[in-house]
């Protein structure tokens, strides 16, 4: 094989880059192993300064520019957590950073990257558009250009995680790592087959961007679509990484969004950690697909955390409702006084708490001189629930669940 | 200084605890830092098994009881994390316990414990009365009483997270820790007397419940109430806990839940950590009396991460408001066909994203045929929010900001 990233490249880029990053943990986790029948460990790259990953092969690529080059400084296209790890890391090394992204990006990530220094420029209705408006400024002004994925010393540098992993949890039976561009993978997979030839890797796509898999099918880029996962949300794939992985021999699954949803939460939940939703992919593809790493030893790349505040607090709350632990139910309640009085307090008694009202009459659904009661309720668990809507039946009323009972 | 707890009982209890808990990572946040003007670091003792240091207080006592006391087994109270603490810790070492809490304590709580090995007896109305019933079972069944805090073994375990935290941060000027009974902050002052005679300690309580500085003062216990950091939501601190922090003369602050709130928020964002109300006590205090730690090198310990899911996202929610990503308008419109597309599209073209929508009609508090719209809106910041406003009012309608928007 000859490969354009070879593992001695990884190792070198180790040496480069140690110190200038942090040297994040790879813990087991018990409750992860009990839930998904695998032994789990987490490589929380989330805990890195911009709380990614991507400051690995950012910073290797920069540690590697010429004298000319660096005082030309460089450009970068990216909305996400690529331009965080090229802002800072050039503004350490004092190189002057551009970074093009998409006009509609929204404000708080413009604002996070200019303010660890990098020059931002809004260009372009999608991230194609500011890519080549980035390779454009990179021409008219000497700057060199930064690809996020499609580069040997990122993704040398990318590989550093692995052998990390392969230090801290020997004899991992699997390495399970989110797909996007396959930078990520490309250098893991090239470093581990050296350093731990048995230990298989499988990369993980979000279903709605199933690049690598189609690239190294020859189908078309696919169309993507809306998902949680933005930072692995890619439509092409590098030239490289898919060479190595096609070289490689690299098995690849996809993941549905609620099973990203999913691992976010119980990230939060048991690992009180938080995870983006690309960050939680390699826990999503163990929960999608348990018997593919049943009592194995699986070490999953925790890949990045960076997700909007509004963003973790839906994910939560549809977690409840997934869980049984937030219910929405329609009561349908006599239009005369006490009715309403009555459900809420056989709610309050078995422990429920009421966090949204709607009571409605003209509704042609219900027979006259009935009201229709949505009550959105709070509740320890499943049971908790069952229990109140038996009350509320015994007490003579009709109840429908909306949503979020579990049978 | 005759104190019940030495320095050298807290180095002996590191000796016996070290590979039964997890050794957790002290690190340096820099965003933290510049928000807060002191140069913090931060003990993440969430990320123990149970996710609080708890543990090591536990583990100490087990570890120091007979042989005959191991097989008579261990009776506690607790409803937070000192029940997982023993729980887990006594399975581990194969010694019976039983917990006692509280009968309103939620259910997941108690099948937190139960599933972590622990015979759960719900007793009583509130931590009082399960308390006496724990001892009563102690003196029948011959387990032995496992106090939470006012004890030298547990206050000797917990100590230890002083010691790595010089080790791995050394030359701190200050160290932060949240106090409910006192058995984390005395353990740690007489460690870091010893160790680090000139870093100072500062104890943080929650207004609600300000025991150590009553203890210490000669007032009565407070009376308490409602506060989110639960776990140091304690009214009568230890006997020997008061007596080494009165001895050795160590400061305390108190924090406000708004404070505490916000402090969780930024753990979540900023250090992408999951911490519980009283977990952020510690950087509440920062937060709250910055000029007491410009400038200085401060050690925060993140005591634990044990929250409600729902919680978590309410709290979250509320600090979208508060920093002006959240927020209420009420616009008064014309009860006429037309209105609510107009006022809708407006703050769709400003990037505004409506998650709640109330249109009322029969307000007497606005004229006949106007009626009030209660809009709820996600933005990127609050200079959208401004200019949105601007925009309906260009408009010609009439905005009043019902919560969450900033000047």
């Amino acid at each position: 094989m000859n490969l354009p990233v070879t593992a001695a490249d990884v190792e070198v880029a180790a040496v480069a880059i140690a110190g200038q990053i942090l040297r994040t943990p790879t813990t087991a986790s018990r409750t992860l192993s009990e839930i998904t029948g695998a032994e789990v460990f987490i490589k929380f790259e989330n805990l890195q300064f911009t709380a990614s990953y991507k400051e690995r092969g950012a910073l290797n690529k920069l540690l590697s520019l010429s004298g000319a080059e660096r005082a030309a400084g460089v450009v970068a296209c990216s909305a996400g957590n690529f331009a965080q790890a090229v802002a800072y890391h050039s503004r350490r090394l004092d190189i002057s950073a551009m970074v093009v992204m998409p006009t509609q990006t929204p404000n708080n990530k413009v604002e996070r990257t200019s303010v660890l220094g990098a020059q931002v420029v809004r260009y372009g209705p999608d991230v194609d558009a500011s890519a080549t408006h980035a390779a454009e400024i990179a021409r008219t002004s000497g700057r060199v250009f930064l690809k996020p994925f499609d580069d040997a010393q990122v993704i040398a540098g990318q590989g550093t995680v692995a052998l990390e992993m392969l230090d801290d949890a020997p004899d991992l039976d699997v390495l399970v790592v989110p797909v996007g561009g396959g930078g990520l993978l490309s250098g893991m997979a090239v470093a581990a087959r050296e350093r731990a030839p048995r230990t298989e890797l499988v990369g993980v796509q979000s279903e709605v961007y199933p690049s690598m898999i189609a690239a190294l099918s020859g189908s078309p880029p696919p169309l993507g679509g809306t998902t949680i996962a933005e930072g692995i949300a890619v439509r092409e794939v590098g030239h490289l990484t898919a060479r190595i992985v096609a070289e490689l021999d690299i098995g690849l699954l996809t993941v549905t969004e609620a099973h990203i949803e999913e691992a976010i939460a119980l990230y939060l939940e048991i690992e009180k950690v938080v995870a983006e939703g690309a960050g939680a992919a390699a826990l999503a593809a163990l929960l999608e697909h348990p018997q593919r790493f049943r009592g194995r030893r699986v070490g999953l790349v925790l890949s990045g955390g960076n997700i909007d505040l509004q963003l973790l607090a839906s994910v939560i709350m549809r977690s409840l409702v997934r869980t049984g632990r937030l219910v929405t139910l329609r009561v349908g309640v006599t239009d005369a006084p006490g009715s309403l009085s009555k459900v809420t307090g056989i709610v309050g008694e078995q422990g429920g708490n009421i966090l949204d009202v709607q009571h409605r009459r003209h509704i042609l659904a219900v027979p006259s001189r009935v009201a229709q009661l949505d009550l959105t309720i709070e509740v320890a668990n499943a049971d908790v629930t069952n229990a109140l809507i038996a009350k509320i039946r015994d007490a003579g009323f009709h109840v429908d669940v909306i949503q979020g009972g579990l049978a």
